[in-house]
């Protein structure tokens, strides 16, 4: 590649790279004759720009078409399982998640590690991210997997514009440059590193693994994120900030939150407030008891469902969305809960009676942040894969 | 134009016709070798479709270009100003508002009458309805204008696919087939009716007069409605309910709601709310009061600020829209109302202190949902002139 050739040229080179990795990743299975068609560039130029992305193994070529009828067997193309992988990394307050997801979405390897890091020095909790990327990092290196980029998913806000997590109430951080201190302990100075809310990035994680076009999701741990979806795009809003329903006040009596206002959802249907009012030690005895048909833990979840339900409620008025999906510790408790939630909406959607309300369970429960981190990365590199074959050759 | 003509050309052109008036509306005093270069059409077709759309009046061409600079000159094109005119009519709880706007926007006639439809039967209100609306037709004979529709704004939930008005709470209506009445009532079979919710409509005027690309409109009347603007377009649902923030349950211990449930938003910020706290009459004289600095008037505003900034707060965290629009009556209260507002907001916006929230008073105030009534019908004709000439023709 010479250097004197003009911007322009690689500008219009990597614009066309995105567009035909696009229509693969749409397509599996497309030929190149598909993808000229698809994309309105020549089948020359598309031929050019496949060999190279299949040598930057991110196309695989798995030879000629199985397909009837006359003309010339075009060859299947597809992402790549053997190429870049994203490695995916969620820092809750209770555990660490890290995983390695190749193109296709396939998950070739998790691993999940409780831990309490709960209002705990934010270098304390970064020393074990970093152990736990490390880790992987070793895994991916006896897999002979190359790893493109770091997604971290965090309980916080995530500024979109700079990557810093502004505030994570439940870890009781402030302003930590993720980036940065990763970067630092895993001495990867290559390796981009995208962070994100986790509600968000389940939700990108449950669209990827079926959801419909419209939803929103909500990820019930020590706190509720909501993940909102609109036409099949993640919304996230003008800065990265939404999808916070913790803090929906749905009680003007109920009791003071970490934020400072009173009876917001996550104290009243947070995973905590359902496990205390049950009884309960953690959320797997808590479904023991469900099972059993133990009356308080019963109660706990109604109870739970009911102000979920109201938040909800605003969130379908203002957006009209049509489906619901459950996350995290919901998806665990999604049979004792769904009907109470399905009720509360029925009664409180002002279009429910013409317009139907559905409430699903995450296909993904709690992995969806994990791996919609580890999306987020794979996601970044379809939508450039010049700067990702750049970075890899110099 | 001949009937024998394959149906894909009819297509093709409909298509063309659309990307050409869109970019002189865009662009108003661009060339038509302006717009061919921003369509990616040859300048013949844009000349000749550029030269139907001047003889269906939708552009006027002004003659040549004022510019320095060497080249020749092309001729100014933009949306002609004696061309179709939406017939905006409103709706509302205590008044009927009617106007006539150009494709330039700029409105050539309107008038309110007051009224008191609440809880009238429909037929009643039709028939005053349909008499103001034969009055603006009168106006429009009158001035010379075409009328290429009737746009509708109804305090209500609107269903998108079949225009069916379902539920106005405050009206106390249910199921009610505008496009049909009005029809009936006009005796104009061939002009399109279209209904949609008056906050939405609102939101779409002001994002005309010039609001930014992402906010929040909210206009406060008997009822309060939302109406959401995101990356410059209108955000109304999937099934276009959306924008529902009157039912917002703000105080478990608030008042009934005519919704059935308790301490609805509409109950504790809505203009009768605070015309009864203040001891006010008509929002007229409660103006007066805040003026001459009364206690309890200017209490009552501050009160109902706080409501207000209770539910905001929840649609900023879901949405991290950066800016609210205050319309209706709010709009008139501006000078009281924002400052109680932007606190709660800023206390209760989680991303308030690294991201600027702005709340700024309604271009348009009380006149934007029947200027977004008439901007609907203008927008259908920009988005589909073809129709519009066929109908003419017709």
């Amino acid at each position: 590649m010479s250097e004197s050739r003009p911007a322009g040229q690689h500008t219009v080179r990597r614009h066309n790279s995105a567009l035909v990795l696009g229509a693969i990743a749409e397509s599996p299975g497309i030929s190149r004759a598909g993808v000229a068609a698809r994309t309105g560039l020549t089948k020359a130029t598309v031929s050019t720009l496949v060999d190279r992305l299949v040598s930057a193994a991110l196309v695989r070529d798995a030879g000629p078409e199985h397909r009837a009828g006359p003309g010339r067997r075009g060859t299947s193309l597809s992402l790549s399982p053997t190429g870049p992988h994203g490695l995916g990394v969620e820092i809750a307050v209770d555990y660490i998640a890290t995983c390695l997801v190749d193109l296709t979405g396939e998950v070739r390897w998790s691993q999940v590690r409780e831990a309490d890091n709960r209002d705990r020095p934010a270098g304390r909790v970064l020393a074990r991210v970093g152990t736990a990327v490390r880790d992987a990092l070793r895994h991916a290196t006896e897999l002979s997997i190359t790893v493109g980029g770091i997604g971290v998913a965090v309980p916080g806000l995530v500024e979109a514009s700079s990557g810093l997590l502004r505030r994570a109430p439940n870890l009781g951080w402030h302003n930590v440059d993720l980036p940065a201190e990763l970067s630092k302990r895993t001495e990867l100075p290559g390796v981009p590193v995208l962070v994100g809310n986790e509600a968000n990035l389940a939700a990108l994680a449950e669209l990827r693994a079926g959801a419909p076009a419209d939803f929103v999701h909500v990820s019930g741990e020590i706190g509720i994120g909501a993940g909102i979806v609109l036409g099949g795009e993640l919304y996230d809003g003008t800065r990265g900030f939404g999808g916070e329903l913790g803090h929906f006040p749905v009680s003007s009596r109920g009791p003071v939150c970490s934020c400072g206002a009173r009876g917001c959802l996550e104290r009243l249907a947070g995973q905590e407030a359902i496990l205390t009012r049950a009884g309960a030690a953690d959320p797997g005895a808590l479904v023991e008891r469900l099972e059993a048909g133990d009356r308080a833990a019963s109660a706990a979840v109604r109870s739970a469902a009911r102000w979920l339900g109201t938040a909800l409620s605003s969130v379908l008025n203002l957006l009209d969305v049509p489906t619901v999906v459950l996350g995290g510790t919901y998806a665990r408790l999604y049979p004792w809960l769904h009907e109470p939630l399905r009720a509360e909406l029925q009664a409180r959607v002002l279009s429910a009676p013409w317009a139907s309300i559905e409430v699903r369970r995450s296909a993904l429960g709690t992995e969806a942040a994990v791996r919609g981190a580890a999306t987020s990365v794979l996601r970044s590199i379809v939508a450039d894969p010049d700067t990702f074959i750049a970075a890899r050759t110099a």
